[in-house]
């Protein structure tokens, strides 16, 4: 099938201008530019990334581009390309692939991105699916996980925990709310939170060598969580630290530069969660009393 | 094991200057000029592309790399970096990731090239690997399919068929003979043989609007395709035509410019096995009988 599928795949995928040369050939030609290349990779697969089963091809594709479109967001880069691969369950595999190339579609074209090639292949394994996506720079900005500094604040984007009800496959990347930050305000570092806030935050301190006290109050919570408090035995703060999957940014602005992102982005998606500090290690301040703070993030298995 | 096996990889990718961000971020920068952006993806799967009880995984890394880097070959694009996602039966991963990432690394330093990002993950599932390679047109020469004129030479440039003796595990990458070759010789078509000349050769065709005509005598045929037509009941040549994964260059060049071919790569690289014609369809010349050939190439099921 990969013959037809190529050929109808060529036809669905959008002709976009920096697209030199996209799909059926060798390879895929992306106009070139003064700007740096930016590139991320992602695979998801049935069973540990979703059941497919239990969810259509079409929000499977959705979240694959998603997740590398938030790795993009996480970096201030602009993307211009993504490349699919699929490895597809024998039988099923025809309507599997165009289901999973329409949500993959969906999203690439919101964002006037050209989805520029990739590889297709059936087997008797269960789904894979792998993205790449390409960016560049713009302006010279690149967001790195390294540049945060002490007495910097923690910023995220928006409230946390309880995606594994939904928001894990039915995300937005947040590249438009990098558009808008990054010609306007100096971000000193930046991710986006897929293991959970105290995993992640802990490794942006791990790369800018210092660490981090969080204000357990001012962690924006979603419905979701709270939900799953009632049964979980844990509580709403603690989904928002633990949970994975939330796709919200991570940010960290100095004092000074936060009125204006608060000003650029608005108050619901400017939550300023805490302070890095130059003693290492993860805090967290409840009332007058700091603790340190279990790093409780979900990694897949 | 993810980060400690991204902590690992980190350490043993080498640093080239054509990163400017590798492994350990949400994605790779890589240092942006004037030359276009050529970007290839491949996967293979355990049953289908290779059997891993069978297998080093050095061996399939190998493979994996060298793939892709045929794709660019077959583009005269300077291969500049390249990100590996992981699939990997849960148990063994460990070892397994180690050895694939080894083989990949020996065949990227071989080239000059950087392994700058990827995507690892445990599953129960069969071990499946995938990478992304990125390169760049230099003086802003690009091979394409679809440049095959009417009067062409059709040239092979190594002997083909019995590659699953052992040649599709271990190949060469035409990315030298791309380097000698992109500034002198002016190519009017190119593409990988990978699916067999007869197979390639007709997409060629398609995409360049025109035909073929096969010397059947000329093709060269590899040791291996001799010892298969021992048992196989095909004879050599049909070996030749239509066995997959040979990873040598058919080139569509003008029959004026085949003596410099000829000077710049040598004998042994240079096989004329027929012409190029304006009737299309795929036409096979034995003495001088002319008869449609049929179109036997391997697809992988």
């Amino acid at each position: 099938m990969e013959q037809s599928f190529v050929a109808w795949a060529k036809m669905r995928a959008r002709r976009l201008p920096q697209v030199k040369l996209g799909i059926g050939d060798d390879a895929a030609i992306l106009a070139g530019s003064l700007d740096d290349c930016v590139v991320t990779t992602d695979t998801l697969m049935d069973g540990i990334h979703f059941r497919a089963e239990e969810v259509s091809g079409e929000k499977i594709g959705r979240k694959l581009i998603s997740v590398n479109l938030s790795d993009l967001a996480a970096m201030a880069a602009e993307p211009v390309a993504v490349f699919l691969s699929l490895c597809l369950p024998r039988g099923e595999s025809q309507q599997m692939a165009a289901d999973i190339y329409e949500g993959v579609c969906q999203v690439a074209e919101q964002f006037q991105i050209a989805l520029a090639g990739g590889d297709t292949n059936c087997w008797d394994g269960p789904l894979v699916v792998s993205l790449t996506a390409i960016g560049r720079t713009v302006g010279g900005v690149a967001w790195l996980r390294s540049g945060a500094q002490p007495n910097d604040a923690i910023v995220v984007t928006g409230p946390l925990g309880g995606s594994i009800l939904g928001k894990h496959l039915d995300f937005q990347p947040r590249i438009h709310l990098a558009r808008l930050i990054r010609d306007r305000v100096p971000i000193h570092a930046a991710m986006d939170i897929s293991d959970g806030l105290s995993t992640d935050l802990l490794r942006m301190c791990d790369a800018s060598h210092c660490g981090a006290v969080l204000d357990l109050d001012r962690i924006p919570v979603t419905e979701q969580a709270v939900q799953l408090a009632g049964t979980s035995g844990k509580s709403p703060v603690e989904h928002a630290l633990g949970d994975g999957e939330d796709f919200e940014l991570l940010l960290a602005v100095s004092e000074t530069d936060l009125p204006t992102l608060l000003s650029v982005v608005g108050q619901s998606q400017c939550h300023k969660v805490g302070t890095f500090t130059s003693r290492t290690g993860l805090w967290a301040r409840e009332g007058s009393r700091i603790r340190q703070l279990p790093v409780t993030g979900y990694v897949h298995h």
